[in-house]
C-alpha cells in the first residue's frame, strides 16, 4: 500500500479489549435498575429477552436484585472480574466507577452517561480524567455520551435505546459502525422494518477512546460481519481509520459510509454539533474513492448498497444487462444507469437477431424489452437470460417485472423460471424489480435475488458493487518514487530560490534567468529567445500579478530594458520596504495548457495535492481533482484525466494534445515532495503551470512553497 | 402567457367526450369473457368487484350471459348506445367493432388490442383507418395497443392490468396520466402498496388519439383530482401539452412529472421503443420549468411529491426549518437541503438565545437540534415549533424524531404536542421523519403530518412544494418585445446580409463594413479605428475560421491591405467556385466577455433559444440554458444568470461586469425574431456576442442565419 505505515498491515493492537466491549463474556451494570424503561434499566431487559449467554452483573447499592438477578453494592464487590461494564450513571459517579473498574482490571467500558465534553471546558477535563484512567489500565472506552451498541448473535445489548421497543434485529451480516447514536440506531431500526439481517451496531458518542475506524477494523476481522455500514461527522485519527480500511479492503469486506458535512450548511452544523473536525468534503471523497468504500448520500441508499452487498458478488469492470416487461421502465432504467455511470453495452448483433427470431416484437439491444409476452410464455425468461449472460456478458442483470412479479396468476410459473436461471449464473448479480407481498419478496430473497421495487435504487446500488468488486481486485498501485531528501529553508522563500527547491526534486521550471540589473535581464532575454516574460523578484512579494508585478510579452530589448525599471517602481511603491533581488526573465511558453498543482494541508489527512486547470475552471467551476500525498504516477494521470475539462488537455478544439505523462511525473514528484517536506511545509502553488504539446514537457512558470515558521 | 395560443385558455373542446372515456355511465365490452383472468374478462369481474354503478353491456356472440351478466351478440344487437366501449378482440376485429360504435354514437373507445403501429407499417396504416372512422364520429381513442385505465371512485375498470390481483386503489386526489401501460401500472401499484389514494390511472398506449397531454387538461378540471403524476417518452403534440400544464398551474394543481430518455442511451431506447419524438431533454427541462412542472428522477421520488402535494400547502419562497432529536441527522439534511436547492436561513439570534435558556445543550442554529431531552420532556416540541414557524419564519418544517417517534414509550405524549403544534399554524407544511408501525403512520397522517421515513427524501419533496407555490403565485411574465415584420431571404443570406436583418430587429453588430476592394478596407478600417478584424464575406462559406477566413489584431494600413489579399486567396483554394462578395472589416472590440446566442428548431416545441458562454463553457462543459421562444427580458435574463459560468459575466476575477441587460434585451429580441421568422428558419448562430462592460452594450461579431429552402 503507497501511503501506509507497515504497521497497517497488523491486526489492530487492542483486538482483544476491543473483543471485551463487543462480545463480553461478563457484563457488569453500575447504575443498574429494577425498571425496564429507565437507562440502567433496558440493557438488562434486553439480554435477559434475546438470552445473553453471558453473565450479567447488575451493581446497585440499593437493592438485593435487579430484574430477578442477584445484584452488588459496588464494584469491588462483585464477585468476579467483569469482561465490560455499562455505566448508566451520572458523570461524576462515571468517574468513581471507571476509576474502580480499571483498577480491578475491566478491559472495556461503555459509558452512557453525558456531561462531559459535549458540554464545555470543564466536561472536556473530566472526560480526559476518564481517559487517563482507563488507558493507565489498557480499558477501552466506547463514549461518553454513547447510546452504547448491541452484538445481535451473543444477544449482548449494551444499549439503552427506545429503537428496540418495536423490536429486536434479524442476526445477519451486516455490521453498523455511527459516531451518533441517535442516527445509528435510525439506521438499525430502519434495517430492521425492512427485515435486514444485522452482526451489531455500535455507537461511539463522544469518541475519547474507540472512534468509528476502531469499529471498522474490528468489524473487519470479525467473522459474523460480512458487510460493514458506516456514518461519521468527522475523522479524528487518520491512521487508524485509513488501516482499517485497507483491512477491510484485503478481507473482500465492502464499506459503504455515510460521511456528513458535504454542503457548506452541514459542514457548519457538523462542527456546532461535535468537536470534529469535517475536513473538506472533496478530500473526504477522494480518500474514500482510495479505499474503494463507497459513499452514500441518503440513509436509503446506504442501506440498499449495504443489503445487496450481503449477496457477496461483486462484478469487476461491471456492466449493466436489463431484462424489462415494460419499455418505458427500460429507459428510465438507462436514465438511471448513465447517471450512476454504470456501463450499458448493447448486445451484440447476433444475439439481438436471435431474441427477434424468438419474439418478432421484441426489442433486444439492453435494455431488452422482452414485451409482456413473456408473461404468457415464462420460459422466454430463461431464454432472454441466457442471452443476456452468455451473449452480453454483464457482470449484472437487472429484471423488471412490476407488479407481475408479485401476481398470483404469473407468479408460480416466473419463479421456477427464476431460480433456474439463477442456478445457471451463480457469478452474476441477479436483481429483480417487482411489486410483491412481503412473504413473496422473502422467498425470492431465498432464491437468491436481491428485490428492489424501484428501478433507480436498485440501479446505484448495483453501481457500487462493481466499485467494490473494483477495488477487490485492483493491483496495489505504482509506488510513488524515490526522491533525494527535501531541505527546506527556514522562512517562505522567493520564487526563484521555490524553483530551485523544486527542480531538485525533478519539477521543473521554465527556462529563467534571475537577473539583478537591466543589462542583465537583457543578456538574458537574448539568450533565452523572444518573447519573454518579466516578473519581479523577492520574498516579501508572494503574489507578483497581484501588483502588477508580471510582464508578458516582451518583444525586444528595448521593452525588457523599460519593464525591468517599470517592475522596480511598482514593486517599491506596492510593498515599501520588500527586500527586492531583480527581475527573474523567463522565455515565454507558447501553446501550452495552463494547468495549477497544488498541497495544502488537511487537518486530518495531511498534505493532499490538488490538480486543476487554470482560470475560471479553478476559480469559478472548482473544477479539481484531490488526493492524498504521495501517490505514483498512474494515480496522478487518473486525476488529471478525472476533471470535467480534461478534453482541453486530451486535444479538444482543435489543440495539440497536452504532455500527460510529464504532467502526471509532476503531480506525483509534488506529492512526495509534500510528504517529505514535513510539517513546516503549509502549502504549494504552482500556478501557472504549463503542460506543452505531446513530448515536450510540462513547466512550472511560477511557485510559491509556503512554510510555517518554527512548525519543523 | 407568453406564448400560448389565445384558445388554451378555453376548456379543451373534447371535454364531454373524455369525460365518457373516464367517466362513462355505460359501457359495452367487445370480446367479453366469462373468465375472470383474460383480457376480456378482467374488467368486468373488476367492475362488479367494485360496484361500478353504470351499465356494463358484454358483447359476446357466444354466450347469453357473461359473468352473471346478459351478453349481446353484436354492438347492433346493443340495447342502448353505450358512453364507452372497452375493445377485447384482435386487430382485426377491433376495426369492424369501433366502426359499428362509432357509427351507433358511442363517444369513446378504449382499445387493449394490439398489432398496430408498434408492429410496423401495416399496423400504422390499420391505426390510421381506426382513427379517421372515429375522427368521422367525433368518438375518442384511448390507445390502440393501451392497458387502459380506471376511476377509482366511480368503480370503473377499464384495465386489464394484472396489477389488480394484489388490491384495489384507496380513492383519493391523485391522478396517474402515463403514456407506458406497464409503468403506470407500476406506479399505480405502488401508490397502492404505501396507501395512496387515487383518483384514476389513465395509459394511452399508442397514442392515436388521445395523448397525456389530453389526460392532463381533463384531470386539470376534474373536481376528484388535486394533484396529477405524469409519465411520458416523448410528447407528441406541443400545443395540447403545453395548454394542459398552463390549466393545471391556474387551478393551482401541481403536476409531478416522470419524462424519461434523459441520458443519450435513455433517449436511444425512448426511441426505439415507440414511434414518439423524444426531442432534446435539456429543452423538455427548460420548457417543464417554465410552467412549474416538478420533473422527477426517479418513481419513488414522482410518488413522495405526489403524496406531499396532496397536503395542498405549497410555501411560497419557501424556506426550511428542520427540528432534530440528532445533531447527525441535522447534518445529514442540511447536504440534502443544499443539494436540492431549498434554503435553510438560520433562526434569528434573540431566538437561538431564548431557545438556550429554555434548553442549555441545544443546538438552536437551524436544523434546530432539540436533543433527546425532548423526548423526557415532550412540551419542548410545542415550545421549538413555536419559535421555528414565529421567530424562523420557516415555510416548511420537518421534524427528524426516528425511532423515538414510533416508541410506545413516547408516542402517547409526543402525538398531543404534535397535534397542537399543526393545529396552531395550519399553513405551514409540516413533515414528521419518524419510523413506526403503519397504523401509528396513519394516524400520524390523520392529524395533518406527511411522515417520511428517511429525511433526505422527505427534502426532495418539500423543496418540490416550494417550486409548486412559486409556479401558482408567479406573476405573467413580462411580455415578448414587439418587432417589425421579418422578412427571410429564399436561402442562407451572407454574415453581412445576416447582420443587417438582425439589425432590423434590435440586434445589433460591431460597427463593421463590407468591402469589395484592398483600397475600401483599408479605408473603413482607418474610419473604424484600430485594430481591426478581416472576415471573409462570402455566402457559400459559412463557418469562415474553419478555412482560416478571419484574421485579427489586424494593427495598421499595410496589415489590412496583405490580409484583404490572403483571405481572397485562402478562399479561393479552399472553397473553388464560391462566389466571393469581399471582405467584412470590424472593429475589434476589447474587453468584452465571449456569449454565443443562438437558435433551433425543436421537432416537438419548435423555435428554442440558447445563451452561453464562448469555448470551452460551450464545447466542453455544455454549460448552456434553454428556453422556449418567444420569450420577455425578464425570462433571458434570468436564463443568462443560470448558467455555471455566469460569474464571468458579473465580474468575477477582477473583470468588469458585463452589460447583461442588453445581452437579455438581444437574447429576447432574437427569440421573437425567431418566432416570426416562421417555418422557413432552420436555426441561427450569434458566435461571438461580445457582452461589453456595463452601460457599453452588447453586439454580434459573427452571425449565421440557417434558412431551410422551400419551407416557407
Amino acid at each position: 500500500m503507497d501511503a501506509l505505515p507497515q504497521a497497517a498491515a497488523a491486526p489492530p493492537q487492542s483486538m482483544d479489549a476491543l473483543s471485551a466491549l463487543f462480545a463480553p463474556r461478563s457484563v457488569a451494570i453500575i447504575g443498574a435498575s429494577g425498571d425496564a424503561t429507565r437507562i440502567g434499566g433496558r440493557p438488562i431487559a434486553a439480554m435477559l429477552e434475546r438470552g445473553y449467554a453471558g453473565t450479567i452483573l447488575p451493581v446497585n447499592p440499593n437493592r438485593e436484585t435487579v430484574q430477578g438477578l442477584a445484584a452488588y453494592p459496588s464494584v469491588a464487590a462483585l464477585p468476579m472480574v467483569p469482561d465490560a461494564a455499562i455505566i448508566a450513571v451520572p458523570a461524576e459517579a462515571a468517574e468513581t466507577a471507571i476509576a474502580a473498574l480499571a483498577e480491578r482490571g475491566t478491559r472495556a467500558a461503555i459509558v452512557f452517561s453525558a456531561g462531559f465534553a459535549e458540554t464545555g471546558e470543564d466536561g472536556a477535563a473530566a472526560q480526559a480524567r476518564l481517559l487517563a484512567k482507563a488507558r493507565q489500565h489498557g480499558m477501552r472506552l466506547l463514549g461518553p455520551n454513547s447510546l452504547g451498541l448491541f452484538n445481535a448473535a451473543q444477544g449482548f445489548y449494551g444499549t439503552f435505546s427506545s429503537s428496540l421497543e418495536r423490536g429486536y434485529p434479524v442476526v445477519g451480516p451486516i455490521g453498523i459502525a455511527s459516531q451518533s447514536g441517535a442516527y445509528g440506531m435510525h439506521l438499525f431500526s430502519m434495517a430492521r422494518d425492512e427485515g435486514m439481517g444485522l452482526s451489531c451496531c455500535v455507537t461511539t458518542g463522544n469518541e475519547a477512546d474507540v472512534n468509528v475506524g476502531d469499529l471498522i477494523g474490528w468489524m473487519a476481522q470479525d467473522p459474523a460481519t460480512e458487510v460493514i455500514a458506516a456514518y461519521s461527522e468527522g475523522i479524528r485519527d487518520a491512521p487508524s481509520f485509513l488501516a482499517a480500511l485497507d483491512l477491510a479492503r484485503r478481507n473482500r469486506k465492502p464499506v459503504v459510509m455515510m460521511k456528513v458535512g458535504r454542503s457548506e450548511v452541514g459542514s457548519a452544523a457538523a462542527r456546532s454539533h461535535t468537536a470534529s473536525i469535517a475536513g473538506d468534503d472533496a478530500v473526504t471523497d477522494a480518500v474514500l474513492a482510495e479505499f474503494g468504500v463507497v459513499r452514500a448520500r441518503t440513509t436509503e441508499e446506504l442501506l440498499d448498497i449495504a443489503r445487496l452487498a450481503t449477496r457477496r458478488i461483486y462484478p469487476v469492470g461491471n456492466t449493466l444487462g436489463v431484462l424489462t416487461v415494460s419499455g418505458g421502465a427500460g429507459v428510465l432504467i438507462s436514465d438511471a444507469a448513465q447517471a450512476a455511470g454504470l456501463p450499458m453495452p448493447p448486445m451484440p448483433e447476433s444475439a439481438q437477431q436471435a431474441l427477434r427470431e424468438v419474439l418478432p416484437f421484441c426489442a433486444p439491444q439492453n435494455p431488452v424489452d422482452c414485451t409482456a409476452q413473456v408473461l404468457n410464455d415464462v420460459s422466454l425468461v430463461g431464454r432472454f437470460a441466457d442471452a443476456l449472460v452468455k451473449d452480453g456478458g454483464y457482470g449484472s442483470i437487472l429484471c423488471f417485472f412490476t407488479h407481475a412479479g408479485g401476481a398470483p396468476s404469473i407468479v408460480p410459473r416466473l419463479r421456477g423460471e427464476l431460480r433456474a436461471m439463477r442456478a445457471a449464473f451463480p457469478d452474476r448479480l441477479f436483481v429483480l424489480s417487482v411489486l410483491a407481498d412481503p412473504p413473496l419478496v422473502r422467498d425470492f430473497e431465498a432464491d437468491g435475488f436481491a428485490v428492489f421495487p424501484d428501478p433507480s435504487r436498485a440501479v446505484v446500488a448495483i453501481q457500487a458493487m462493481g466499485r467494490f468488486g473494483d477495488a477487490f481486485a485492483a493491483a496495489p498501485p505504482a509506488p510513488p518514487p524515490i526522491l533525494p531528501p527535501v531541505t527546506l529553508p527556514a522562512r517562505t522563500p522567493s520564487e526563484a530560490e521555490a524553483k530551485r527547491i523544486l527542480s531538485e526534486a525533478g519539477i521543473e521550471a521554465a527556462p529563467e534567468r534571475a537577473c539583478a540589473s537591466a543589462d542583465e535581464a537583457v543578456a538574458a532575454a537574448e539568450a533565452l529567445g523572444y518573447p519573454v516574460v518579466l516578473k519581479i523578484l523577492s520574498a516579501d512579494i508572494l503574489h507578483k500579478s497581484e501588483i502588477g508585478g508580471v510582464l508578458l510579452n516582451q518583444m525586444d530589448a528595448v521593452s525588457v530594458r523599460e519593464g525591468f525599471a517599470l517592475l522596480q517602481q511598482r514593486a517599491a511603491s506596492s510593498v515599501p520596504g520588500a527586500r527586492i533581488e531583480g527581475v527573474l526573465v523567463a522565455r515565454q511558453l507558447a501553446g501550452g495548457v495552463e494547468c495549477i498543482l497544488g498541497v495544502h494541508r488537511d487537518p486530518v489527512f495531511g498534505p493532499v495535492a490538488m490538480f486543476g486547470l487554470g482560470g475560471i475552471f479553478v476559480e469559478i467551476l472548482k473544477d479539481v481533482a484531490f488526493r492524498r500525498c504521495p501517490f505514483g504516477e498512474d494515480a496522478a494521470e487518473a486525476m488529471i484525466r478525472s476533471i470535467r475539462g480534461a478534453p482541453v488537455l486530451l486535444g479538444a478544439r482543435g489543440r495539440l494534445p497536452a504532455d500527460i505523462p510529464a504532467l502526471a511525473r509532476m503531480l506525483s514528484r509534488l506529492s512526495v515532495f509534500a510528504v517529505q517536506a514535513g510539517p513546516q511545509l503549509a502549502g504549494i502553488d504552482l500556478n501557472p503551470v504549463f503542460a506543452m504539446p505531446e513530448g515536450q514537457g510540462a513547466f512550472v512558470a511560477d511557485a510559491v512553497i509556503d512554510i510555517t515558521e518554527g512548525a519543523a
